[in-house]
């Protein structure tokens, strides 16, 4: 038996992950099978599946992965940053077309989806609720409604994108701005 | 041959659609076969395309129909009446939830969904223009700019519904408010 060193195992996981983001990405989640995610992998079912136990697994690791990125990109650099970063690669998108329809089957799916990266959500909420401390958007309504409404824009301009259509950008961040702006400054 | 009258034809099309609905709804569309339809209409595959020619045909008429009723709603009771008549039907948005995929593999499609209702289209325009002259809503940013902003904020809650997640109904609309508010009411 060879011996694996941490290095390759790191390496095929990237491998594998890049390969089925193609897949799901061309051919949506039901329709990526798995003779094409060895396709696009470059590697049999048997090594795909000793990394991930399932497609879904396979799917859910790579949801985290950008979820936790994205994240990073909102607390850094705010919600501009995290609209930017989605607009500027409109491809990455497609991966995700299938997920509404997946998780309206699948209630635990749901909950599964929702409590990814707790860490990164509070570290988020944080962050909003400095804004509000410093003035900088409002106080008057709840950080839930917040986030909840910024997640509507947010996934309303991820359909779009992933349908095709054009995104104002600017535009909508500027309607976005206005929406948060404290009662005061506005 | 027996007479087949008007009524008859509009009662069969009736069937057909509210059948349709229902399959689309419960299985995607890809998944929506030609038995399911049948199953769900009650009515045979050469009854069913008698009156569409095609099962896309079929969806879009369904699409048309529902885009012409909820234009109504919005042109007559504004945005506010537009999100809370989806929130209370969220069963109905399923039968959407494959359409941003159709739509990315389908350019001439996605001309076809663009196109859809012009007449309907143009008097939403008109509708917001008068808000817009009458003050209640902002001017300082172009009318399209606010009609992709209103859309992505749709969409989001469209996508959260067909997805099973809760939708802040109150919250969200009273940020799109300030959001669109002129500057000196605000």
């Amino acid at each position: 038996v060879p011996k694996v060193t941490p290095e390759h195992r790191d390496a095929r996981r990237r491998q594998i992950l890049d390969g089925a983001r193609r897949a799901f990405g061309r051919f949506g989640y039901e329709a990526a099978t798995v003779p094409r995610l060895e396709e696009e992998t470059g590697l049999s079912r048997g090594a795909i599946f000793s990394y991930y136990p399932s497609k879904l697994d396979l799917f859910l690791a790579l949801a985290e992965e950008d979820q936790a990125r994205l994240l990073e990109v909102w607390i850094e650099g705010g919600f501009d940053a995290l609209v930017r970063e989605v607009v500027a690669r409109p491809e990455w998108i497609g991966v995700y077309l299938d997920v509404p329809r997946m998780l309206r089957a699948d209630p635990a799916l749901r909950d599964r989806w929702r409590a990814f990266n707790p860490l990164g959500q509070e570290r988020l909420a944080s962050r909003i609720e400095a804004l509000r401390s410093a003035g900088e958007i409002r106080s008057d309504v709840g950080l839930e409604t917040i986030g909840k409404f910024l997640g509507a824009v947010y996934d309303g301009i991820c359909v779009h994108l992933g349908a095709g259509f054009d995104v104002d950008v600017d535009g909508t961040l500027e309607l976005v701005r206005a929406a948060l702006a404290p009662p005061a400054v506005r």
